[in-house]
This record gives C-alpha cells, sequence and structure tokens, in this order.
C-alpha cells in the first residue's frame, strides 16, 4: 500500500488483505470492500484503525472446507481405530490389536457450525460417526442441516458429558478466547480426546498439559497454537499424547478463492449483496 | 472337535471354524456346510483333507468391510495430506505446512472389487478420490458400482501408470500370489505409494524394499506381512517410509458376525441357496 501514490490511493475500491499489518487499510477514500483471503479473520478484525463503514468479507473457499473436513475426518478416525497408538507400537516393534468399536459408537461433538464446523460434521456424519454440533448463538443455523445440535453456553455441559472426541471450529471472538479450559475439560468422560482446528487462543495450553498427564483427557490433536511457530523448547512437541500440526488443516485454494474473490468483486459492483460478510458487532 | 465322542461328530451338520488345524473337518459325516468366520478363506483351503463335497461359506460382515473402508480412507487421507510426513516432522519439532492437493487430484487404485474392496472403492470416491478399481477376472462385478473399473492382467499397466495410491484388496490365490513385485512397482508413478490391506503373501516384501531405497515408492502402509506377527527383527518396524499395522485393518465384529453366521445356517436347514459360497476353483 505505502508503494502507491496518492491518487492511486484515491482509485483503490477494493482491498484483497491476508491479515495485514495494522493501519494498511487507512487513507484510502475510495475503499468499498475488504476481502479477505482468510476465513479466520479475528487478527484483521482487531486492527482498531479498519475504517468502520467499510464491509469486510470473510473467505469462504469450498476447497478449504473440503480441506477441514480431510483433516477433521483423519483426526476422528486416528483417534477411533487407534492409529496414533499403533505408530507409537511400531517404534516398539510391538504387535498388539487393538478392540475396534464401530463408528456409531464414537460420539463426535463439533463446536461452531458455520462454513467449516458444518462441513466437518456433515462428513464425519456421512462417515458414520454419532455427531452433535454446538452453536454458541442460539439464532438458527444459515442453512437447514442434517447433524442433530444444541446452542449456548446452558446446553455445553450435558453435550460434553457425553463426548468422546471434542472438535473446536470455533470463530475466535471473546466471548470464545479460553474456552477450551480445565473447566470444560473436567465435563468431558474420563478418555475423551481434544482436537483443535480453530484458533490457537481457543485453548488454555497449561489446563491441556494438566489434563492430559492426569489421564483425564487421552489426546490432542493440534493444528493452531498460542505461538505460531509453536516454538521448539515447546511441551506439545514432544508429547506423546500431542499430535502437533503445522497450522496445516486446510489452506486456501488460490483455484477456487480467486472466483470467491472475483465474484464478490462483481457483486459489489453491481450493486448487489456482498457474500460472508463479516458482522463488526460478532466479530465473525 | 477331538473333545467329540463318535456319536456327537455325527451329529455336527455345520462348523464354524477360524482357520482351524489341518485336519480339523475329518471325520464328520454328517457336516453340510462350513462356515467361515474370516472374510479371507486362504488357509483354509490349503486344507487338503477339507471333505469336498461340502460347502463353504466365507464371512462377509458388513461391519467389517466398514471397517476396512475406514482403514483405506485414514491411509489414503494420510498420503494425500502428508500426516504421516507431519508425524516425522513432529519428532523433529519441524513446523513446516506441506502443499496441499486437493482430493480428486489424487488417483487411486483398488485391486479386487469384491465385498471389500468394493466397500473401500465406493467411500474413497464419496471422499472425493479419483479412484479406479480392477478386478482379476473379466467377469462383470457382482453388483453394479458408481465407481470406474477395469479388469484383466492386460489392463494392468495403464492402470498402474496412472496411480498415485494403490490399494491391495484381492483375495489370495495361486493367481494373485506375489502380484505386488518388483514388476508391478516399476509401473507406477515415481512417488506412488503402496497400501496392502489383504494378505502378506501379495507382496514380495524384498522387492517393496529396493523400491522404497531406490525412492521410486514414496511409502507404504502394511497391514499383512508373510510371517505374522511381523518378527522384530524384520526391517519394516524400523523403515521411515513403512507404516506397521499388526493385521488389524478389519476385524469380525462378533455382533453383526453372528447374525451371518445364523441366516446361512437358517438358509442351509430351509433348503435355500448358501450366502457367500466359496468357489473351490477359484479358491474365493
Amino acid at each position: 500500500m505505502t508503494a502507491l501514490s496518492s491518487a492511486e490511493r484515491g482509485e483503490v475500491d477494493v482491498a484483497v488483505v491476508a491479515n495485514p499489518p495494522a493501519g494498511s487499510l487507512q487513507g484510502l477514500p475510495g475503499l468499498r470492500l475488504i476481502q479477505s483471503l482468510w476465513a479466520g479473520v479475528d487478527r484483521l478484525m482487531l486492527d482498531s484503525t479498519l475504517p468502520p463503514d467499510v464491509p469486510v468479507a470473510r473467505m469462504v473457499d469450498p476447497h478449504m472446507n473440503d480441506a477441514m473436513a480431510q483433516t477433521a475426518l483423519w483426526a476422528v478416525l486416528s483417534l477411533h481405530r487407534g492409529f496414533f497408538d499403533y505408530a507409537r507400537q511400531q517404534a516398539e516393534a510391538c504387535w498388539l490389536p487393538l478392540p475396534q468399536r464401530r463408528a456409531d459408537e464414537v460420539r463426535v461433538s463439533v463446536l461452531g457450525l458455520g462454513q467449516m464446523g458444518g462441513t466437518v460434521a456433515r462428513a464425519l456424519q456421512a462417515a458414520g460417526y454419532a455427531v452433535t454440533g454446538w452453536r454458541l448463538g442460539a439464532e438458527p443455523p444459515a442453512s437447514p442441516s442434517p447433524v442433530p445440535s444444541c446452542s449456548g453456553l446452558p446446553a455445553l455441559p450435558g453435550l460434553l458429558a457425553q463426548t468422546d472426541v471434542l472438535i473446536n471450529l470455533l470463530p475466535l471472538t471473546p466471548a470464545t478466547t479460553g474456552l477450551l479450559n480445565a473447566e470444560l475439560f473436567a465435563r468431558l468422560p474420563k478418555g475423551a480426546s481434544v482436537v483443535n482446528l480453530a484458533r490457537g487462543a481457543h485453548l488454555v495450553e497449561a489446563d491441556l498439559l494438566a489434563a492430559l498427564s492426569s489421564g483425564h483427557i487421552s489426546r490432542a490433536v493440534l493444528d493452531v497454537f498460542a505461538t505460531e511457530p509453536l516454538p521448539t523448547a515447546h511441551a506439545f512437541w514432544r508429547h506423546p499424547k500431542v499430535t502437533v500440526l503445522p497450522h496445516a488443516a486446510a489452506a486456501t485454494d488460490p483455484r477456487s478463492a480467486a472466483a470467491v474473490v472475483a465474484a464478490n468483486v462483481q457483486a459489489l459492483r453491481a450493486g448487489r449483496p456482498l457474500a460472508h460478510q463479516v458482522s463488526r458487532s460478532a466479530g465473525y
């Protein structure tokens, strides 16, 4: 942006951004749309200099949703069928088949039923798992879903008590920061697993380490962290019950994302409603 | 069997077996059905004392098919999305997201389109992969399938040349023993992966080790071995490009298998056709 002349800055009507430095979007008097290339706009929305009246749109890339469903399905299959355990057994040349449950005996709860959480919940249900979704807000979901769901904080303890695998796909907002904490873990049955595919700040990392040490939580699969890249000395790297992914659960696919951006730019210029506009009050 | 009196042996009309010692089914003059609890009857059919005129039925357990589809899907997701690589990176505290392909860019070929291969091929196709099936025999499949397929040895080289992940689910017969050998690996593109979920004798283990060493095959996921349990000193256990499972890809589920056995016993007694009868000439 800083390389643009004043005249050029006046001509910018659409900013396509991927977590730019705070202040980058100031001084663009003609700006009419801020289109994020990221699905999670939590960092962008923290920029207090963001022009207050310019609409912000999130990236909703169908191929990114598919990639997230693949990662979630891989994590649940690995937990359900013991593939993390077999990897440890291989390191010890230990031949020991484990008991085999059916998919419908594994209760998976998905926190967040937006574009990603909804896609993940449907994919896991199609694979035979006993899936329940949960939304923080009480408003009905944007589109009807075949996945049973509940909503609101009062409903959460009852759901957690019936959960074998907890998958977090909530947006990061002040209301969801730190939600995956000691109190939540204590409400899960002993032996449950936690999969965090959303944002590192959803999780109180020390609380998870304690719940793993006590044996109450049996395993965690983590794609996101308070500090990324995960510092070399962090306990997660070498923890036998933690699977670390390098924020790779789902990347934007440039081929499909380009079409999403183009459609929103066309909508703006034709005066049609924008897709996937962020609510400034909700933060996502 | 040896604990039965002569009078008791005369009364046995159904033998429900799981790879009994050779000779176990001799001296049962009233035997009218040998019902295997295993899907693969290759070891049973090697018993030269098997009564030649008594029908043998294989186990076809829908939950076992589902379990096999889960294992195949986990293996393909792991290969496609780099989860084996991320496990190695975690051991080195290495944070490195890998390129992300779409599922429809991954060509998966399934050898064998019987109950298990067919279920696996459909599940992988439903997950978005570019799946092709292959059968050894030229006869059409028992039930129509949405999965594209080809058949016969002459069609195999062309399919292999277009394969990123090769999954073996063939029955073990003299015609398929050793099929996964150096010649077959050489026909795969460089960097392809091999998943053996059928029988250890399908694979020439030394040929696979050579193809992994040369880098032509990038990774193998093996559930079955020439000798099981896999001997502690075997190179597969500690090979960085081999994932070892302890013959755990799919176990018979006693709850659903009991119903399958009961249905075949009822069919026998009512004079109805038996389900999943083994062809003595084909060996499966």
